[in-house]
């Protein structure tokens, strides 16, 4: 069976944003776990599950923070599994402060940084990864992306009536 | 034996950032293959790269561009293997341009994002994702690691002596 | 007959925005078509599109897309027609996000950038163009300055009620 | 004969920037005038070229100019012909001052924006439009995308040796 | 009596932030016209009335515009009167970009700009400058500036009570 | 004879920007004093100077500073004279921090703020103020405009030569 | 017993920000003054105030503006005692123009900036330097750090029910 | 004798900045020790040097990082002791990245945060922190304003000559 992906967030304020991530591995079948972890509030716990997380199992860490977000940064510095950032929009800055706290990572310890808000894109970004050593994962991949073309082009007929409107 | 990686570039005036991701393969004995192409400029050589990509043995596709850096997202759009963008800095906006039209990818088709001018972890992470299915490279990954820590440890020892000589 | 001006946005949530330049195009009568079209999503149809664009009669090419906004670069990618890219306000960042990746484009291959959802503007600049053989359409153009400075003497007169109102 | 293109530069200074795209109208033959004018020094100069370009023989207009870029929004106050804007990067801010003085322009007035110190592509940009009603313009256009394909080629070649050299 | 101060927008859109400097003005009894005028759509008009400001009783002109903010610029370009720029927020940016095609004037031409939406300030600013000569005005100013400090004490006293009450 | 001009920075270090307007002063024949004073160094020292400026024959405030730039704000709670701020660039962020800090001044407390760096245009605005009440200068402002425009005729000839020789 | 913490903010309308910092600090059993007072609008009283602070019992002075926040960098020019800045969020920008002029602090004089709006943070960080000789508030601090703990384990549980109902 | 400052950087390539801080330390006699530790690259040895200050003597824990800047922040996780963090400025962006990754942390856990750069004020802040129960430490801090205020004086007294020379 597959690895799994841990999804993990800062703040359980953040799970609206990380749900889309849970709901795509979901439809893909990929097993995960889910969890509220902060690289501030509960150090210890995020290091712990970070340093174990290869033995445990996981293939991928995603890592959804928001302000100052160094949760992703963090967990890539306790572990060689692929760490997948989502920075999540604060108060302020449209997310920018938590997009360059996790994209701008020192060499050495890489993060894979989605948009801000990316949740769905992280999954996916996360199921390409394992779909490396499993096929069945990358047939799926291939079909969603077919799914995506004819979605476009549904949408495209049907804007022909909204233009015809005006 | 691995899945080989692609790295490939806008122009080859970024190749000075991009040889720190090739030195980076080299070092892991990762196979590679590393081109000049543009999603402005010869789009259908890109395009075409990417679609075949997969069938030719590619498990990482590396996209290094400056500016309104297109190629990585032209690039995942064709292809469902990971694609892993490193945002160059052009003359103007320190990156930031660049950064953000590699980062800011729509839902459905992401892009592994490093920092601005991040090769070498454009490089680490491309490595991380052929370690999920290669025991060896995950070995090499944990010795880096370690190596790591004991170059900051033999920084900080030499950093006392010039913090006596103030 | 003039020649055609095609307007092409990413997703059709864009259409509330790119709605205002079909509207500008109706109002001078100048032939259009409008399509949903994506660079990540539908990349081929999107290349081919704009690969045929002239052989079948456009002028311009108007490209509404938001984030990382590489829709009007793909396509002056594939075209030696005229381009028109206009940035669309995403979720985050005001649109700067698709604005840099619009006009920042490598030399080479421009891009002609108007403001942020500034759909409107895009289609005079169409019809400028095409102007630039059609005297019909000069006319009108000058006409519309006109009533344009009309319409601005008209508030000011206006606004003196507001300011005796105070 | 084709119509004229007026390269408007706000400062002399501006010329090592603007002078790429007088060397690209020469290089495609096109006829042009070239002039220092200011929307702020030399305001009465600026507004009678502008308004006045259309009866003379010109077809497109390119103003480049720095900080406060205000030369391109109040030529094209005072014309109906399509002008193009390239904001230079003056002391400070990259040029960022000068890329949204030049493109959020109010509905009604577009202004063609192209890339930070883009003067090729702005020549470019000017020749595309002529080619609406040029053909031999157009199959410069097309030859020259052709060698520009054929550059990156040849680039990508002498790239092997240079990974190779590593 | 005093010279008059001219408040020009470029937008009757602009008037809900403008009529804060109409009203400060008609507090201060400082004579006043206030009109819509805008740089790009009817550049002869402004260009004509800041032109012969001076010479009809104008002192001060204030110029309040969003976007690629270029009125006060223009009027400053055909007056030697000072002229205070008001940037005005538009829909994208929070006005930076009014705020940057304001202040970052060529040398030559100053633009006096005050805080976005900074309405109440510019016509204060206004009657500084006219309080140079006019010992009446001035002592209105010193008045109101001792006027603010009782607020403020004012303020602070009542906060004693929101800060009992937690 | 016409009130004095100050020109206050915050750090001798500002000199080499601010000697500008001193120059430019100086080619006016305006009286000027010229001093060192900070707002968080000296704050003591320059409350002081500011709210005894008007009863010392000044009739205008310039001032200069960078990073945190306080100290025309500071300047301007203690007098009712009209206060220009010149943005200084420090070692980060190209004057962003300066204009900032300068320009949005709270309602009530109005600043002048000129181009990041912008010390002649400081020294022409205090001197625009001052000409309200002073025809002289009030002529050599316009005999300086039409220099200007003198000035920038000549560059446009020698540009033909320049444009002639490419 | 504990030295005071002042509160001051530039304008009443920073309160509902600033009383998260009054909370902690009532919660704390820390003795506090809260006060309006304006580094621009009462200038006289935020210098005294300041410059007797640590003579009237204050240990730290945490000071919340807005805008060009120029209250923390004045406070800290008239006092030795340690300063912390709360910039607060305005009509623009997110709060970026108070964060850079209350940390852009020049050399000499220090503000201990937090979080735009992040006044909870200011009161911890005044407590955390007030604990350094109060062993009662250092446990407190041990105390709150690990019910902080324990709430994030909570919410990660909570967290199970949410994912499971997907 | 006062408590230990601990002063941590990321990279040794951050001392020349870091030093400063070690200087002022040195200069006012105050007990410190200087460390390399990275919270990504050694993120075990951070934390627990950051969990055992206290008992360790430490009153105070300066962090320089640049980039993603962590180090404060995983710190501040780990400690009830006041952390400062000084921004220091990478390769991109002018430090508006460490910036933001150091000082926009999240409710619960603050982050003393300085100028970008700022390792003097750093030191000061420090300093300030120990002399809430040290005189000996708060006389210093007094005397070194006064001889701030007399340099400051001292400069504008040189400047007077450089002033008339012009």
């Amino acid at each position: 069976m597959s690895k799994k992906v841990a999804v993990i967030m800062g703040s359980d304020s953040d799970f609206p944003v990380v749900k889309k991530a849970v709901e795509e591995l979901k439809a893909y079948g990929v097993p995960f776990e889910c969890h509220v972890m902060s690289a501030h509030r509960t150090p210890e716990l995020a290091s712990k599950f970070a340093a174990s997380a290869k033995d445990n199992g996981f293939g991928v860490i995603i890592c959804a923070a928001g302000m100052a977000a160094h949760l992703a940064g963090v967990v890539a510095g306790h572990t060689t599994l692929p760490v997948i950032g989502i920075p999540c929009k604060g108060a302020n800055f449209d997310g920018m402060d938590a997009l360059l706290a996790t994209v701008q990572m020192p060499s050495g310890i890489p993060v894979a940084t989605v948009a801000v808000d990316g949740a769905k894109n992280a999954a996916i970004l996360a199921i390409q990864m394992l779909a490396l050593s499993d096929d069945t994962l990358a047939e799926k991949l291939l079909k969603a992306k077919q799914d995506m073309i004819d979605g476009v082009i549904a949408k495209d007929k049907k804007l022909q009536e909204a233009v015809n409107a005006l």
